[in-house]
């Protein structure tokens, strides 16, 4: 008997009356996406033959052709010269057929005690487990390399925003480590996603298990998983795994969004916080002065993709009765864009932060604007006794008063401070100072040198 | 003076000191996606050219170069011939660096008065007015071909449901109806959306007009835009007609997926209502009997894809400055897979709509399963002066002792039913039976198959 | 006969066997809020009757007992003192039920010929209506407000920015203008969404319409509606209007999420073009010196809400078969919060583009900074006859000396412009001004005063 | 001196030359939704206070006082005494303003060393640990009442599907399982999110600390978190907890919309699978024989919310600049209405689990129809010798002549079967029996009754 997948729906043709139409061949195919899936069919396929073996299915003469042709086929595909095929769906009937052409029957045998739905789900969990891995190894990048930024910058002054409004004096290095922090969860998500990546769909068949006595144990071990699914109607037909993973993304994103617009209004004429480096910026078609922060305003726009890929995920898969449906088949293209995007954006981010140059004298500038010291004032009325409530109000009536004469809360004299209070001594002018205001927060997360300090060696102490 | 864009960067190379990396080449370039807008780009182009001539800001020479540039531009796209430069980062630079080693100095002349801002503006806005003609042109054929399914059955009877549950007799072709009616709101939806995408934004260059005299009313003319955008920060800036296109499409898919949802339904061998042709469905790889209805199946599964770029888009220009910002690059993916998944999608349910099986006596069965007349003996009783709320609770009672006796109404005899009322009488049977059921709802957007064939002459007459 | 509908579950509680429980009365219970639907349910009703009466379904007496019982409750409801019963479930029940105790059996006929689900929708048709109507009032108001304030400042020179990095000068009315469009387009929208929402389901009963002799055009000429639904199953069983209502509401919000970021960024302290007024503003509970724009962030923040809103909508409707299924209960509190949100929102920017302080000399400083009449020389050396590309270069090169040496291109003499390009001349320098810069731009959407004044005439004039 | 907080904007108003407006309040306050965090802001207050005593910021009799305040604050609130007013904004200020009007000096003292920023955070971190420990609980609720109905019918067979075709046969009790695992799934995520949201922000005051000399771990300590936030910027800022939570939400919810999804089409007429309790149902308006199942509905359609609440969260955070801005308030209600539909549903589906009538016949009459062991016949024909591709290809071509015939493949003669396969003998007839079938996939995740059995053990013992 020849070859029988050497066109798509050979797999089933015997059923059918009626061949499948080209626009309905090319709506249904996934296979000019799925065959990046390739390495993981071609070493989930492996594992499941030498479990066939193992358990005496097929037999060492079989097993030793599927491990000669696959190897063959990985070459081909390494080499470019896999001829894919529109006609044989996706990626998993274009290597079996291509199996069969070389290896004959023992290739007809791979498919015995499995179905492409497990297989399929399998597939996708490697390609998922090794995503996560890239991204993690990509987190810990970009974090050295902010926290190497933040060591250059723990005695920095800038002016803390909220609401965007100058609100205390706080360091550049801490403010770095704060998107430390983020993308520290952001891996602490990834590792705990990756447990329930990590396990085994195949051996459920097409959805109910086999009649094979399969050893599905020895494939998880084979493929490193940390177990098997443990119901066969779930491990092929859900992928809340995937959704969890691109739940996770959106959060790195959305991280990446707010680090990006930090850095495009730090970088506007009338911040002038920092500059990037030329390479990460482009120029105009029109303008001749132009130098644009391209790569963070893209990053922020690169969110909204990975925002829309969850919501077609969780879209896609509600409502769904068990167990596969065609759906599902839908589930590759935004996982796929979802890993890429995420991939190219964080080992840019990682790059660009070494291209970052700080401007001190911009930040401390801003910071003397905007009465930044008015809660250390607060507080320094407080500790001489008055209840927290009265000295906001008193430090309120003198940043009034500083408003309407256009100076800062140290022009004041003694006597002018008296006014709102007479609690208030000379020593109030150290507590006035920037570097006196951050100083005073030193305790743990708080925003003086000494805490950047140790949180930079805390960090660096658990990358390893 | 040599050609100057012949590497990505160059357009505005001199303020700049460091070249950009290839990973932040890649990260930036749009030409792998936007070289789809070339058509687009040509044709503006070549608008904006015979403007500046005819406003004398170019001479005619220059113009004819143009041209003939851009014809022979056309051809080597159209023949696979052109080179695509990453580079040189979109269409609109790989188009112009060709011009200008093709005709040379005009080339360099055609950017006079515009800018990449205004130029990808008025691409997108060709794209989807183009598109919008296209997917109107599907709904049109899938209207129709919904039409002459309904009028195929416009007496088939089948159970109407609400809940799932048999809810009372509706012809088949009135339910196929429900669906030409969405598609038509669908319609209107793209034509009003047509309306705000067909106005020109060239002629607000990079972001607040230009110093030549242009004229923009001639422009649109050429291009066949309804008018100008009357502000140039809006006009580069935003891309809610690219939303709202998004938005309508999501609500096409929408449709597809309930009439997806239904077609599986009815084609689950418990329901057993239609079939669908061999060639739209598939097998599997492991159950030799399976014939699955794939195409309805990926159909409601690319919902989610929609929906997702809907929102990709909505994120995407969510709190943007003015004017224009990179992130606006990301408005093209999302775009341009909405189009091709609509455009593929209506085609191939016109198609399939040819392919419905319907299988009339599993439908009267199933109507006559599940007490679907009981709203008409409720609406008997109050013809004959029952309140409506008193004959709802008589019927109900009614039922409750057929669920109990295991039969039908119409199975009870009048002694039977004097129980419940005595107002029954002989001619109740008429009313109990599905022909005068579906019959007796005779009014505009009632079920009676006399209303079917109305409403299709209706739409005929609409869609001309 | 005594009120029937005296707890929830009665109007169908003849067919039932066991009560439902309170947890389940409370989960699918839905006149919490769908109680703000009772103007429409009384005016909906009170058109039914109407027609009713006109077509003998029901006699004289009881539509004028309808008419009386209604008005009651309406007054009722107005002054509070309606009783709302959970165990009703939904706002029909409870005023058909309080109908009934008033005028007895007119108010059981009330309910012939109609259904809940064509009753709901109907309801739900005339409150988004409504809606629209209030809000295409606000975005007028809000339009006109920035109008005004355009017009204060046609003359007001700026920094226009793209990527944040300054681009060309403008005028602060030309910026404000900006949206003046967005929300006119905004308004549009919502127009061309009202033609879709004004259309009556009533008569298509539960889903296949009515036995009773029921006259459709009267009753939708007598709620204002433009046309009937045209298919049942569709009219009971879609909810595309309110989505559509509310993609047209998340494209309002997100233009001001624009505006909002804009307001923000402005009011910074670092840029400082603008201040907004107190009122609009709160303090910190620590921060004794904090201003912070409330308003405009709020606003921002409320996007996001919007956006979901319309997520759950899609995502209600993906795949629900025909016709009516409870899931669509779930379209109500979305829609209502959009309706509030925007609402609130339009309403208080109205407001506030009143309280909205310039600060023309923070502005003008800002815009001399960044070389922001590049385009300017760029242009000038065109129209000496340099090709665009090379005059771009030119000045690029120009640019990168004015930053190595700290100054502006107007400070730049002319024997050092002649290094650049032999084409300048002395008037040079006035193209270099500001005011040259955009007066100059001179057309239709350009940034020139003359030009914004134009456009201020036409909205103006549109508005009427 | 008189309490100082007795309007809104008293806590700040010395700075103010002009009120807020009545709308502007309205927009802006949070008091109406976010009262519901009065427990925990008491709970945070009370462990910040015990702090402060216990670092002598503020002395003994300060602290008592605090405790006896809150005391009776917290007796006011569950006695429905509590005067929530707006004109103090929040649930923060109207405690405070309370207490110090109770306790006097002492409660001005309170906010020491803290800010709104940072008493937020730690009130809603409170909140969403409790929201999980109460969800946790409710999915084991689910979890073990779904396993009860999995061992009735652990050895009741139904066709399994896959898209909605007749797949293998499988028993009900596998089938239910499927969502067990799913549900302990979202139940390990739900525990995953808690690490994270178990840290404390405290002591971030605004967003740089504090000048106070603080002790955070005690206070974590006392409030049963597992850290500190480990930087004060991030600490009072980001989200992203809320948002892991929500997505974890979503996922349960798409499960819970899958298994409506079943129970709805299991109820309808023409499958019949099921009855669920009249309980969980409802009635129609105008049908009186329906019986609707709205508890799934309606959970199925709760989906969308929670989908939509998760984009809210998504589009709030995205691009927001550090550290605290005005848009986060709008954090709260998209995340207590996720806790409540969470909360509600899985307590009504808890309940339901019980209420679920099961019809083995319905079920083995489907899984008799369709060739659901066809699969079967395949894997015997490959344990007789025939590679799979080839059985496949023989059973295929059996399913055809049987589908022509209108027969089942048990139907056939031996001779029949010869045509397809000489490898076919007697003992085929018993593999091709429903029970021969389900038993022989007995292997971890197989359907076989002896699978299901070992799999309930093992979830029990899990759930201790």
């Amino acid at each position: 008997m020849t070859a029988q997948l050497s066109k798509k729906g050979e797999a089933w043709s015997a059923r059918f009356s009626e061949p499948v139409s080209d626009l309905v061949k090319r709506y249904t195919a996934s296979v000019f996406f799925d065959k990046r899936l390739a390495p993981f069919d071609i070493e989930g396929s492996l594992a499941h033959a030498e479990m066939l073996q193992a358990q005496h299915i097929i037999d060492a003469q079989d097993y030793a052709d599927i491990q000669r042709g696959m190897e063959q086929i990985r070459t081909e595909i390494a080499d470019g010269k896999f001829e894919w095929l529109l006609d044989l769906e996706d990626v998993h009937l274009n290597i079996e057929k291509r199996l069969t052409e070389l290896v004959g029957d023992a290739g007809k045998r791979l498919h015995t005690g499995r179905s492409r739905n497990d297989q399929v789900a399998t597939d996708i969990r490697l390609y998922v487990r090794a995503a996560i891995d890239d991204i993690n190894g990509l987190l810990r990048d970009l974090r050295l390399a902010l926290v190497d930024l933040a060591e250059q910058h723990a005695d920095t002054i800038l002016p803390g925003f909220t609401h965007m409004q100058v609100a205390q004096p706080i360091t550049f290095g801490h403010h770095i480590l704060a998107y430390v922090e983020m993308f520290g969860r952001d891996a602490e998500r990834m590792a705990d996603c990756r447990k329930r990546v990590n396990r085994l769909p195949l051996g459920a068949a097409a959805l109910a298990g086999t009649t094979f006595p399969i050893d599905r144990e020895r494939v998880a071990k084979t493929l490193g998983f940390d177990d098997v699914c443990h119901n066969s109607l779930d491990a092929v037909s859900d992928r809340d795994f995937a959704i969890e993973f691109c739940a996770a993304a959106a959060l790195v994103m959305t991280h990446i969004s707010r680090m990006a617009e930090e850095l495009v209004i730090w970088m506007s004429p009338r911040v002038g916080f920092i500059d990037i480096a030329d390479r990460f910026c482009t120029g105009s078609s029109i303008m001749p002065q132009k130098k644009n922060p391209d790569v963070p305003e893209l990053a922020r726009g690169k969110t909204g993709r990975v925002n829309g890929h969850l919501i077609a995920l969780l879209t896609l898969m509600k409502g769904q009765p068990l167990a596969y449906n065609k759906d599902n088949q839908e589930d590759k293209e935004p996982l796929f864009d979802t890993v890429d995007t995420l991939t190219d954006t964080l080992r840019i981010f990682a790059d660009m932060a070494g291209g970052i140059t700080v401007k001190p004298a911009a930040m401390r500038d801003a910071a003397l604007q905007g009465y930044a010291t008015a809660t250390d004032l607060a507080d320094y009325l407080v500790k001489k006794g008055l209840p927290f409530r009265d000295a906001h109000e008193a430090v309120a009536r003198a940043v009034r008063v500083c408003v309407d004469k256009g100076c800062d809360l140290s022009d004041l004299t003694l006597d002018e401070m008296h006014k709102f209070s007479d609690l208030i001594e000379l020593d109030v002018f150290q507590v006035l100072t920037l570097e006196g205001s951050v100083a005073a927060r030193d305790h743990v997360g708080g925003t003086a040198p000494n805490q950047v300090r140790k949180a930079i060696a805390r960090v660096r102490a658990q990358l390893g």
